[in-house]
């Protein structure tokens, strides 16, 4: 009935098929009892309770956007009716409330499969942090899962659930994601509300989403997407846009550090050139300052986060922590506030820092880990390699920026590795179609299943939040008042022509030199050349409100027949005018007027 | 040559009819030597530099925007040939650079006549705390000043100079500005860089203007504005709006505190009174969690920014501070970086309860300072007068507002009292033009001059980032379309017509029925009538991008004269339509019709 890998479409389809989220339910039942990775589950909701999950969801609307999809939930976020543990069991306690972003994706229709483990408090980056085990990579019974949230990945990865929910301080969400060809959507802090999700760092965690697809983790980011009051740290979200053509901004010289890893470096390289194929343009970027940033999450004072979230437990239970987790957490004791105030300092002149990276390209794209290793490998070494796993992930929640983690396909090991696109804050949804189109040109499946067909929705044209505009003639490029567009960023979108039913006419008296097009129904003609631009919403508003009498913006016909706002003319004004329609538009006029008058 | 108060309007006519920089600066040194308050400076520009400088101003261009304007610098500015001593005499050092907006100030055009007195380290609200004496207020000998930054008021209340720097932390920009009748331009913390300047709380210091009006108050800001990647709280300034006609929050209840002033509580009343009375409507909201913030800034952790910014100097030199500064300071030591950042999360928590005031109200009037004291009282009692003293100003900076303090009269004392305005992050020049109503209306003068004239620069309609739209036919208030308007925000403006040349022509077949203007110069008609509303600029985008054909945004020329961006149709689509121009407006002739239909 469903595929290895259980998307959202795939569940839909089943469901449009006559298939009921009570055949899910015991389909998951199997395929969680069949899995041999035992670490991956903390609790399980069991088997009944999923079943009549299952049941209260089909008695009720059928049209919600998460009607009947399973999901798992990383074990430091509450779900009502199973304990909450952050993997510490002296620490459970039974939540008589679902998290704000639970009780969002229950009222949309999703159904909790269990909680899984994690790097005990979030701290680890590897998921042997855990009394619980070590989940391992679906790809490697030796290799570690990533973490921390390891059992989230795993489960997704298997094909238990459509997606699971993670948190990212330090890359928590991103790591686990490309140790097993997922996709992790690392929303802006902010963005999507903790309450009721364990703090690990409180000024920067996140909550996230692991999935197949970049098309279903969106789909369930927005689902759980608000403010929220009860957050402190919850803002109400300004979307930010991205340009039609990204430049993407890679590693280069001594800052590309892969451990030793050759494997992963060549996936970076294919996926760069992913990239490149995809229009993007390739640009060099110092990462050095993003990695002094970096560093600061773990040698710097945030640290004491992790210890003012659990400094009571801490003094009452500090043996019945994970020794590696206590030696972390305990490193922040005698931290002074002084301290603390000189860590913001140094973080916030590193943003100011690389700002002009951020004019030079529009999102960076990273190795989403550097390297990995064995169970063993990370057990002997435990703090220099989660270090080094966190290389490219822990500075993105400390500088508050968005991030998608996208599988960058299988090294001749067998195992895989990830990129992450890095963007401005809020720029989630902008980052998105171009995450996808990535994953799908990788071609490497997602999941245990390295032949899915993953979605790729083309890229769409035109920003959300920007509006189009068609020029004719003293805006067109490289005319006088081209830069009315090219100042506030806009971008050229296409160049084409109008529908026939156009004249155009040469505005006497205007400086600089103006045509008029006019709209004649009842004319047929060459179509009238125009470019199409896009602007900001704010930038169209004010360059609308600058255009003088007798010009305006309605809307024009183009040659395929869509309609796009565009420069009109008042028909007054082209009384005695000269017509000009037969030269098929303003640059070709000009062209033979300034042959005309140079001879 | 020049009234006592030296405004910049009085030296730009000084200087049109004649006078020179040179001779303002002699003005500024008799002045200087004449005042009683020996201890507003701490280092004096000597005479014969100033005489230079006044001559280097006259040898350079003669457009600078701060021409030949003298002004007063806080001792906590690096001025690079003077001193920086922050009032500490063992801390001094020389400064080979000026700080950032000095920089900016003196390519302007203006000329630095001294460093004033302060509170040591600018830690006070009070003025008393330097080993170089308490300035005290101009209208009276026994109290104070204000502070900290207590000579830059008294420099220019005292007509010394036209303008002062400040700093402000807690308050130090507005309490002295109450003190003194002046105004004190409080910018959002990252507006104005710090660069330069000696931290209070780096993370919350601004640097403010003192000035005899809002008009030369945001003429100096305006100079002083704008990025520097060198301060790591600099913040590119997305300016906000404020509405035309503000909803203003008061205090009300038990939060009403002024420690029995009853003087001051009348003038606070009074000042609502006009605020009404210049159009904004007056509603209650909680001050109480505004002042569990206010708590924070000496209570919380915050103080530990203190003692980073000093603590090298503070280990070798504590007998060289004021005794109270460094008690303050010291209590600093032992605070942790749990301490912190819970402290980080219940400002955050705060900010959350207060989203719904912001919601309800788009500024807040409080009291500057709801009492005062005599430097006696305040060295009596230091730490509970100075709290008294913050109680409405210390939230304002944790929380990133932008404030602007007026005066609000005398009492029967003899002494003054203000009012501050607090709106949104970046509504610094949106708060301006409701400001300065507010002080021309309290007829009290500026500084030591109760008489003088202060400009009272008619409240503009539009609020800057928002752009006007006429609309003639389904938009206009109550019809089937006003929600797009009003949906965004929009508000109305004006009811007015078109000048005579317009047509109006009812468009068959539209839903919901539309009509089509056009515009014919040869035509006479009774004007067209139209409601002129106003969008922000990116509502007014997405506005124009919907409009279908025919019509469209154009200019049109109203009835006074100016042209506004309005609704216009493409000529062809009125072949054939029913003209209603006689009508004189889409409303008459629908009732017409309604009438005409119904009988």
């Amino acid at each position: 009935m469903l595929p290895p890998m259980m998307t959202i479409a795939a569940l839909n389809a089943a469901y449009a098929g006559g298939h009921t989220p009570l055949d899910v339910v015991e389909e998951v039942i199997r395929r969680r009892d069949a899995i041999p990775d035992r670490a991956v589950f903390i609790t399980e909701t069991p088997a009944e309770a999923l079943r009549a999950a299952a049941q209260a969801v089909m008695a009720g609307p059928r049209d919600l956007p998460l009607w009947g999809i399973p999901f798992a939930v990383k074990d430091n976020i509450d779900v009502a009716g199973l304990p909450t543990t952050a993997a510490c069991p002296a620490y459970a306690y039974a939540p008589d409330q679902d998290a704000t972003v639970i009780a969002r994706l229950r009222a949309a229709g999703a159904i909790v499969i269990g909680k899984t483990n994690l790097d005990q408090f979030a701290t680890g980056l590897n998921g042997t942090r855990s009394p619980h085990g070590a989940p391992r990579s679906v790809f490697s019974a030796d290799h570690v899962s990533g973490g921390s949230s390891s059992g989230s990945a795993v489960a997704v990865a298997s094909g238990l659930c459509a997606f699971a929910l993670g948190t990212d301080t330090a890359g928590s969400g991103r790591v686990p994601a490309a140790f097993n060809n997922l996709v992790g959507i690392k929303p802006t802090p902010g963005l999507v509300p903790n309450t009721g999700v364990i703090p690990a760092c409180r000024s920067v965690d996140v909550v996230t989403v692991l999935a197949g697809s970049v098309e279903d983790g969106v789909a369930v980011r927005r689902v759980m997407d608000g403010f929220d009051a009860a957050d402190p740290f919850s803002r109400p979200a300004v979307p930010a846009a991205l340009p039609p053509r990204l430049r993407i901004g890679v590693l280069h010289g001594t800052e590309r550090e892969f451990f030793g890893n050759a494997e992963v470096e060549a996936l970076y390289d294919a996926a760069i050139a992913r990239a490149q194929a995809l229009g993007a343009t390739i640009l060099p970027f110092d990462y050095a300052p993003f990695r002094e940033a970096a560093a600061l999450l773990y040698e710097g004072p945030w640290v004491a986060e992790r210890l003012a979230a659990v400094e009571g437990f801490l003094g009452t239970n500090a043996d019945d922590f994970d020794p590696t987790v206590r030696r972390i957490i305990e490193g922040a004791k005698g931290r002074t506030a002084v301290e603390a105030f000189n860590g913001l300092y140094r973080l916030k002149a590193i943003c100011q820092q690389v700002a002009p990276v951020w004019e030079a390209v529009d999102v960076l794209m990273l190795p989403t880990v550097p390297t990995t290793c064995t169970v063993v490998e990370m057990l002997a070494d435990p703090i220099t390699r989660n270090s080094q796993f966190g290389r490219y992930t822990n500075f993105v929640n400390l500088m508050g920026l968005a991030a998608i983690a996208v599988p960058a396909g299988f090294g001749p090991s067998g195992l895989p590795a990830g990129v992450t696109l890095v963007g401005p804050a809020f720029s989630d949804d902008a980052l998105a179609p171009f995450a996808a189109a990535l994953h799908a040109a990788a071609a490497c499946g997602a999941g245990r299943d390295r032949q899915a067909q993953v979605p790729a929705a083309p890229l769409p044209e035109l920003p959300s939040g920007w509006l189009p505009i068609a020029v004719v003639g003293a805006h067109l490029t490289d005319m006088p008042l081209n830069h009315e567009l090219t100042g506030p960023g806009g971008v050229r979108l296409s160049e084409t022509t109008t529908s026939p039913e156009y004249r155009l006419y040469a505005l006497p008296g205007t400086v600089p030199l103006k045509p008029g097009l006019l709209h004649d129904p009842a004319f047929t003609g060459p179509g009238i050349a125009v470019e199409v631009w896009a602007l900001p919403a704010a930038a169209f508003g004010a360059f609308v409100s600058r255009i003088p009498a007798p010009l305006g913006i309605g809307k024009l016909t183009l040659a395929d027949g869509s309609a796009v706002s565009g420069f009109l003319c008042e028909a007054h004004a082209l009384d005695g005018a000269e017509e000009i329609t037969s030269f098929g538009g303003w640059r070709a006029y000009l062209s033979s007027n300034a042959l005309r008058e140079s001879t």
